[in-house]
């Protein structure tokens, strides 16, 4: 048994997320799946480290797969490259040992969020760039206030856009940077581990104390409600991009 | 009569290049004059610096419109970066002199030509950059030392791409650069003028030196020859993209 690490980058505008659902085909993994099979010629599961939604990009994704019969690493990576569509890569391939798991291994994720704050339209950049309409003029060291409040272990309920979910919401976040970039606004976040539709909550809400809807302060509360009616709306997807997944030295 | 000078931003992907063509709506120029016609409710003119090529990008082309009622400048672009569509901006706009003409009055311009070298994909900038197939290994110090013969003034005709070109095809060009990042090789080239498609047979002709198949030297012979087919290929539009062009002070 040969186990692949493999990092993928995709810009997800054309695909249902990251997650095979049922019959549908247009996920990155069902993608990954079906070329990694066609050329090992057996079936396969790929494990990502974790889900992204539907619209949401990816520099960085990691996720592994097992294969009965070893292969050239760079070889497979360079036929896996020619048999996905140009909106998929892999970027890097290596073998590891076979305990690892993309998901269950994975010890920190960055995201980033970009936000266009510039007079015109982001022309190149505009599938991974949310523009606000009409441009609000942010305040961003309150925002900055605000993500202090977010820092640290919490319970994450009120960010969680899954209202079914029932096990632990507590995570670390342990940086969450607000970087002014030319025309934009970058959120930067990393953490232990996110909910669904987390950072773009995040996003969502950290605009609103830009905006002045909210105050930084506002946050304890929310984060003290649990509840997710309390915390901002939910940034669009084509803002967010996962940039990377960190595992400890195995 | 108020004379507006606009630097426009496109992604030249879905169109058939800057000009109007007979009854193609689907160029550049008949997208700017529909949308200023429409808001400054005359028919309109738009005179750009230069034509560019179906699929070519720009970040700063430059044209200019005489309007017969004068505008407010910032609200006009405000209105017209609205009804253009989401792959074109106007990202300046002011007032100037009624003698300015945006290609009469233009100096020089800047093109640059992307390259992907890299050995996965260019998932995020795949429409601006060309991808070359089979990845060849290019000698940088050779293309670097041709470019050395293309700079100055000289008739071009070898690197025009319009059989019929009647008019001087003596050109300058000031610098012609090779820039190398991350998986990218830039081609970058400013001069007083450019020829049809010059941009890209320069850079075909350049990637056959790169891959050993000319030799440096060989340009002055290729200027010589005054003969289009003795001149590399014509590198494909999509990694190419107008910079900016430069006026003197009015």
């Amino acid at each position: 048994m040969q186990n692949l690490k493999m990092v993928i980058r995709y810009d997800g505008t054309r695909y249902s997320g990251w997650q095979k659902q049922g019959n549908t085909e247009n996920t990155i993994q069902g993608k990954l799946e079906s070329a990694i099979s066609r050329i090992a010629g057996q079936a396969v599961e790929v494990h990502g480290s974790g889900r992204t939604d539907a619209g949401v990009h990816a520099m960085g994704q990691v996720a592994n797969v097992k294969l009965k019969t070893a292969v050239d690493p760079a070889e497979f990576r360079r036929k896996l490259n020619d048999l996905l569509s140009e909106d998929i890569a892999v970027t890097e391939i290596c073998e590891v040992p076979e305990r690892f798991h993309a998901r269950l291994s994975a010890v920190r994720k960055t995201y980033q969020y970009r936000l266009y704050i510039g007079d015109a339209k982001p022309v190149f950049d505009r599938r991974q760039v949310t523009v606000l309409e009409p441009l609000p003029s942010l305040n961003i060291e309150a925002m900055r206030r605000a993500a202090e409040y977010l820092r640290g272990i919490h319970d994450f309920t009120s960010f969680c856009g899954n209202p079914s979910f029932k096990k632990s919401a507590v995570r670390r976040i342990d940086s969450l940077e607000i970087i002014e970039e030319a025309d934009e606004l970058v959120i930067r976040v990393t953490g232990d581990g996110f909910l669904q539709n987390m950072v773009r909550i995040i996003t969502g809400t950290l605009i609103e104390v830009g905006k002045g809807a909210m105050r930084p302060e506002e946050i304890r509360d929310i984060l003290a409600a649990k509840n997710r009616k309390n915390a901002g709306p939910t940034a669009p997807a084509k803002g967010l991009m996962l940039v990377g997944v960190e595992y400890t030295p195995s």
